[in-house]
């Protein structure tokens, strides 16, 4: 029995639910809605410490964080491989893992600006101040702290853009010359986890990535977006993928229950 | 034929230099100044395009990244193990991993606002446009130029410190709860990621982590310094970690030659 506590369309949710639709492994899904700020209810913060979506329970076992439940996952179902068999290659494809998770707070600078900056003006200072208070990790509490205090510089915000040319620009050079996939001959958790980032940065900037300067990736995307699991997942508007409601709020904090936590 | 360029007492080289003598491997250690920025020089760029330490070379083939290195070499050289066999203690072992590579960014605003405040003041604002030119990362750009324009505030200090009060509090919690190790019964790449991290706030902060509030972490933390690995690894002064003469120059970015880069 596999149960996913996920945001739907983010990041890391995207990643963990594009592994389990590439096994081909029936879960039970459970959105967890981050603008009504369940991810900081006491009962997730009890399965997650960190505060963070998604997490894994796999017969009571709860797995956290997105890359480690990936290599969770592949472990525990080895079939279809999701991981080539070649060291260097292995190594390759964590570190394309890796950059996806290190990109995040870059990636984070963009859409708070441009998605979340709504959501927090929305809330009043003592709403603010409770979601900074069950906010568990530091870090995050200073970004958010940062986008009720209007968010980032200019200069941030150039930092993330450049970071995004940077990364696009070595994945272009890596799948020219040892593609078709990032680790090489097999499509592994490496390409599941940077089309979470690609695909972001497509919505965000149509026209950062023309096919007449990076025609690999453009490729590789293309490959990766006609794959019947990735169709599933990246699609808006699924019962994985709501699409939501205006007008959020911090009832989370204090109502939300895990239905069926023993998984 | 194993070589590791490293940066000796540095965090990440710490990791892999530490998980190679705890597997008892022979290496060659090239030592790379970051504060001659040899790992700017253009013959490093060309081994690691992003610039930063360690690389690992095993019979020509280069490994980068300190996470994926360790995952590499624990795959390629299995005895003895250093990765428990059982799945949800892999997925701990490599959420511990991957939280020593999380706090980076909060140990390094400790760090160079301790550390290396003065060697990038010592530099001429030709030298420090030289280093930002040549330096890959857009991120890391925009730390050094931070550092150079007076360094952090005090509240990003503060975020770091809560930082790290926040996953030391998380250890000491897993320690006492499914100890001995990070990832329950087996010591693993877990407990050497974390060790780089926590042996670097015992020298920042002695007090931070008093054995009244932390017992199992220092139980933890003595248990691994009194292993020979550990204390190799760890002893300044070697030939991995020579005393540096101060007065740093930009020279490597212009004469560093890798010795042997073919490994």
């Amino acid at each position: 029995m596999l149960v996913l506590y996920h945001s739907g369309l983010t990041t890391c949710s995207k990643q963990v639910r594009h592994c389990l639709r590439e096994k081909g492994l029936a879960y039970q899904s459970r959105y967890v809605d981050l603008l009504r700020f369940e991810h900081l209810s006491p009962d997730y913060l009890k399965l997650n410490p960190h505060g963070v979506v998604p997490t894994l329970v796999h017969d009571g076992r709860v797995i956290v964080n997105s890359a480690c439940i990936n290599e969770y996952i592949e472990e525990a179902f080895p079939e279809p491989r999701l991981s080539p068999a070649d060291l260097t290659e292995r190594a390759r494809m964590r570190f394309w893992v890796w950059t996806a998770d290190d990109s995040h707070p870059q990636g984070a600078r963009l859409t708070r600006n441009r998605r979340l900056k709504a959501a927090v003006e929305e809330l009043t200072p003592a709403e603010l101040r409770l979601v900074l208070e069950r906010m568990p990790v530091p870090g995050r509490r200073e970004r958010w702290q940062r986008q009720a205090q209007g968010g980032h510089s200019d200069e941030e915000i150039e930092t993330a853009i450049e970071h995004f040319r940077f990364v696009t620009g070595r994945m272009e050079q890596e799948l020219a010359a040892r593609g078709p996939w990032l680790a090489g001959e097999t499509f592994s958790l490496g390409d599941i986890s940077m089309t979470s980032l690609i695909h972001r940065v497509f919505e965000l900037f149509p026209d950062m990535l023309p096919r007449s300067s990076h025609p690999s990736l453009n490729d590789w995307f293309e490959r990766i977006m006609a794959r019947p699991a990735a169709k599933l997942v990246y699609a808006a508007g699924t019962d994985e993928t709501p699409r939501l409601p205006p007008g959020r709020s911090v009832s989370g904090i204090t109502e939300f229950r895990i239905a069926a936590s023993a998984g």
